[in-house]
């Protein structure tokens, strides 16, 4: 088997980046890492020469260009079957998915209000109701989910769902938005990854910043 | 096994709904659909009582509940295994939910400014740049799906990423919005599915009308 090559973005920016890479880091698989950083200012054009989307991330495995942070997702949990990226019970797996594509395609004012940001310090800002609804109803999948599974992560042990899931952690950490237990809990539990760990480090270390840093 | 139950929104609007059920009519599927129709004004209060997301669709499956229609249409294709709704080479297969991906969580500009509706007058509209990038894209991939599995869908026959792209039809005829021969090919392929023409026809019979209808 080739070995697999995942493109990333910023660490301390790129969310959909993060997501498959602690997959890959939490499940031990080996792989090597290109980091191509964002050129806001210019739309990006180095993208093009390695993905049909001209977004990060995009993994390679030999001649085979997978793009989509859980479309990656799932082709890992297809090519590793014994890392247990979804849950080996198929009612947890129909949930496991439903979770992770609504993170996808949705929390969009959380998303855009409160981008994530790696070296961001601990503050408050101002939020919209839509923003507020995005926090709670996060909050209400991971209790539902915890009380579920009964942890540490959301269907027991990691999953694609949690990969999903891990830039939230920052955003809800770094924006103050919930002090509700169940986030503390799960938080705990993601940042005590090392792979969590290496990355936040990584992303702090990182030379780039921009204009929106401030937001 | 228990019989599914399908509930969507509105035929002429919900793009969402149309692409499980579609997928289920193809694939003959024996299942109940239940319609719950948008309330715009007051924020679908309905949806709560069966949608965790409160969106639809949501697939009830016994007493498991799937939202989210790519999730969805991933626990379909784990359930009817023989149906196809993924190509079966692995390669083709980590494309074909690259696309779906990307048609989920992207073309946010096509998206608003042409909601898929089944009884809109072919016409024109003036469309943004975004727009038109996202149509660009968008026949990039049909052009390359069709190219390399030869037709008449994306991946020879019909698959999920066929369900993800179906609404797209749609807009791109309604709104005149390319006629590249791609284009015309593929949606002649589309339309002539029994199923595309079951779902335009009650589409088209709906009472509901919202005010975006004539955007």
């Amino acid at each position: 088997m080739s070995k697999l090559k995942l493109i990333i973005g910023n660490k301390n920016y790129s969310s959909w980046s993060l997501r498959p890479w602690i997959a890959l880091k939490v499940k031990g698989v080996d792989f090597t890492e290109e980091l191509s950083p964002f050129d806001f200012a210019a739309g990006n054009p180095k993208f093009a020469s390695f993905s049909p989307s001209k977004k990060v991330p995009v993994l390679q495995d030999g001649k085979l260009t997978v793009w989509e942070s859980l479309a990656i997702l799932e082709y890992l949990a297809e090519r590793f079957p014994a890392a247990g990226l979804w849950p080996e019970d198929q009612a947890d797996r129909a949930w496991a998915r439903s979770i992770a594509h609504e993170m996808h395609g949705g929390f969009s004012a959380l998303r855009s209000q409160c981008p994530m940001n790696m070296r961001r310090e601990v503050g408050a800002i101002p939020i919209s109701e839509a923003t507020g609804r995005d926090v709670k109803r996060i909050v209400n999948i991971w209790r539902e989910c915890l009380e579920h599974s009964g942890g540490p992560f959301l269907f027991g042990s990691f999953t694609n769902a949690d990969a999903m899931f891990a830039p939230v952690v920052n955003r809800i950490s770094v924006y103050a938005l919930s002090d509700d237990p169940v986030v503390l809990r799960y938080s705990e539990a993601m940042t005590a990854l090392p792979a969590w760990q290496e990355w936040e480090a990584a992303g702090k270390a990182e030379p780039w910043t921009v204009e929106e840093e401030e937001v």
